[in-house]
């Protein structure tokens, strides 16, 4: 009935999400809220390292894709797990170790990394690092060398795939600002140079395709270039690379329409690929690590908002205004994103309306959405939209000044707060 | 030579802001760095100020659109230079507020005001409140009578006026989220109810008919259009509002064929039709408010970069990374908005490359710009992307856990920080 497993109806009709009732959670905590569920983001962990386990026989790690939402507690879910986590930025190292997460299972990404998040990585001895680009490399090997280190590094290969996603997130084609393309030689001149330099550790080759990909056979497509590009890398060094990271980018039910995978239907059919190329190349099966964010994340998380402005434009639409928006939720703005919506005091009613969820920014492009279908909702009602535990905290701005709603964690029913609200000293706390 | 005329090159060759080089200020100050320009922040007031005093007997008030960029200095400046200023949110009356702006010129806006705003608005005896539908006015009026004050407003009308804007951006057609449309009678509806409500004294109407506009004609239209509602009220409640509200939207020279009306020509324009209809109508002519925002202040701004990754991928496209991004300056992500730049320290050079300029972010739509014609730019150059001094520090995110850059203001070839670059410790403040 719902798009998310840990959405439910209670006896009052209210819509309930890891059993508590939404409206509950609105008044205690107010809104605009997200609120995400521990219960299945741990359900969700343990499906995808199980996936390495019956196909890969445990011979992996799954990388929490942190950007998809990032705050300390998240990092402390994440170990408790025995996953890894992959991160973007200093600000991503920095609360992953202040949260206390083991840096040697931290993967640092980033196709512009300044030395100040190279620095801070060698310094803290973050497991692998990830190398975009030529003066990245260069730029790593002197910092190690300075701080008498050798670090770990991958090499990111843009494998020439595209996953025929939306523009905006595809990354694995030629034309990216990511990585090295393996077609014009570029990744195999990396590797060379990376088995060349004193104080660089190659230990593994990295790759992704792209985000929210509801089919199997672009990752299978993946590990295929990628096993042969560690063949090709141990011809020309004799180094053979023994850690394979294919990224992520797993697609979730955002909308009735999509239909995504079984996780472990993606581990089954890439096990075999590589296990089939390794064969051909006389290889090792190497260490394989997949980085999931939005698919461990975004199905367990909702955002509540009150109800304001209703608007009915005769033979035109209808505007239902809430008191959040593209500053908590850009999706819309950015890429025209759909979501699920309830109106939580109503959610054993049928959807009968098409509105159009506005936002509260003085930009007529901040919605939530368009044309979506949803019970009659009225000023101060509590709507739910969902699947929103991943990039809506994380991509949030304080446009227009608007404060970030609170994060509430719910777990074995009950809920308390990771994130608080942000508060009007915050907001000016940097203004002179 | 360059989009804004605050920018130059001195004897070493190097972009200056305001007369100081941008590489000392890089130096100083670290990248990503947003700069502003006080002195011609405050032309560019006078301007506005003087087109009223010219062409309008003085008889109005320039106000300051303050989302474009809010933080306690800018409101200082606007109350030095006498301006008044609006406000969409609590976040932006309370900065206004803290800063010491006289209330009684801030005018508030927004599609869904919520019960705190409103308070917090008639407690702070804010000066107009541009009342958006009908719900907000009972219910302003609720609130006016519970602190028993009487509140002046303005209601928010669409005159039905499209100008010609990108699709995100318009916001004077019938089809907006935005105030009570003319052509339906909601509008007069809306009216008769304010004269009505007791703790409600309606003292003008407000429209705004979209954003980087760069003509007169739909500003007259407008006007033209506006005094008749002011007839039509009048003729059915017997209530002449003597203030008119034409709202912002006043285009700026972002790029070479961007060709901007001096601004001047608005009011000139302007002035004529509203003395033409009054006297058609036989009413006084209104006090006028005009909103600029962006033309105050985006074209007194830049932003200094650090370029890091230079990919050139043959046939293709060059990838010039820079150390901030869609995270300093979504609108490229958002609108596919385009911005001039230049090398720093090759100010004086002649454009001869094509390049994609890439924030860090790990998302492929965070460009600030494609196809930009630029300076040979390398590995350590200060790159600077112009006319960013409005919806960029305001749309600021820590999408990836990026930090929010500093602002620094440059007045009488000095320089000084007005907003403190974001912490780490800021970054986790709210992590429980």
């Amino acid at each position: 009935m719902f798009i998310s497993k840990n959405l439910a109806v209670n006896e009052k009709g209210h819509l309930t999400i890891g059993g508590i009732d939404t409206l509950d959670l609105a008044k205690k905590y107010g809104t605009p809220l997200y609120v995400m569920d521990e219960d299945l983001i741990r359900e969700n962990c343990e499906k995808f390292k199980k996936s390495i386990d019956d196909y890969y026989e445990k011979n992996g790690l799954v990388c929490y894709a942190s950007k998809a939402f990032s705050c300390k507690e998240i990092y402390r879910i994440m170990k408790d797990e025995g996953l890894g986590v992959d991160v973007v930025s200093l600000g991503e190292m920095y609360t992953a170790v202040s949260a206390g997460f083991a840096s040697e299972k931290i993967y640092l990404h980033g196709n512009n990394k300044t030395i100040e998040e190279l620095k801070f990585a060698v310094e803290h001895k973050i497991g692998r690092i990830v190398v975009d680009n030529l003066n990245e490399l260069e730029l790593l090997n002197c910092i190690a060398k300075d701080m008498r280190s050798k670090v770990d590094v991958l090499i990111r290969v843009k494998p020439g795939i595209d996953a025929h996603t939306h523009d905006f997130i595809r990354t694995g084609q030629i034309d990216s600002k990511f990585g090295f393309a393996i077609e014009t030689g570029e990744a195999l001149s990396a590797a060379k140079l990376a088995v060349e330099l004193d104080n660089i550790n190659l230990v593994g080759a990295h790759c992704h395709i792209g985000s929210q990909i509801l089919d199997v056979d672009p990752f299978v497509l993946a590990a295929d270039v990628m096993i042969k590009f560690i063949s090709d890398v141990k011809d020309a060094t004799g180094i053979e690379m023994c850690e394979l990271n294919l990224g992520g980018g797993f697609g979730i039910k955002y909308v009735d329409k999509d239909d995504p995978v079984d996780y472990e239907e993606y581990m089954k059919a890439v096990s075999i690929m590589i296990q089939k190329k390794c064969d051909q190349y006389n290889l090792n099966r190497p260490f394989i690590v997949i980085e999931p964010g939005r698919s461990l994340i975004a199905p367990t998380g909702i955002t509540l908002y009150t109800v304001g402005a209703r608007k009915e434009i005769p033979n035109i639409r209808t505007y239902v205004s809430v008191d959040g928006g593209m500053t908590d939720n850009p999706r819309y703005a950015l890429y025209k994103s759909e979501y699920d919506a309830i109106v939580a005091s109503k959610a054993s009613e049928e959807k009968n309306e098409i509105v159009t969820i506005a936002g509260k920014c003085c930009e007529s492009g901040d919605l939530i959405g368009e044309n979506m279908l949803l019970q009659h909702a009225e000023t101060g009602d509590i709507l739910a939209v969902c699947a929103t535990g991943a990039y809506n905290y994380s991509m949030a701005s304080n446009y227009n000044r608007n404060l970030k709603p609170a994060v509430v964690m719910i777990k074995d029913g009950k809920s308390r707060v990771i994130v608080n609200r942000e508060t009007l000293e915050d907001l000016v706390k940097n203004d002179i």
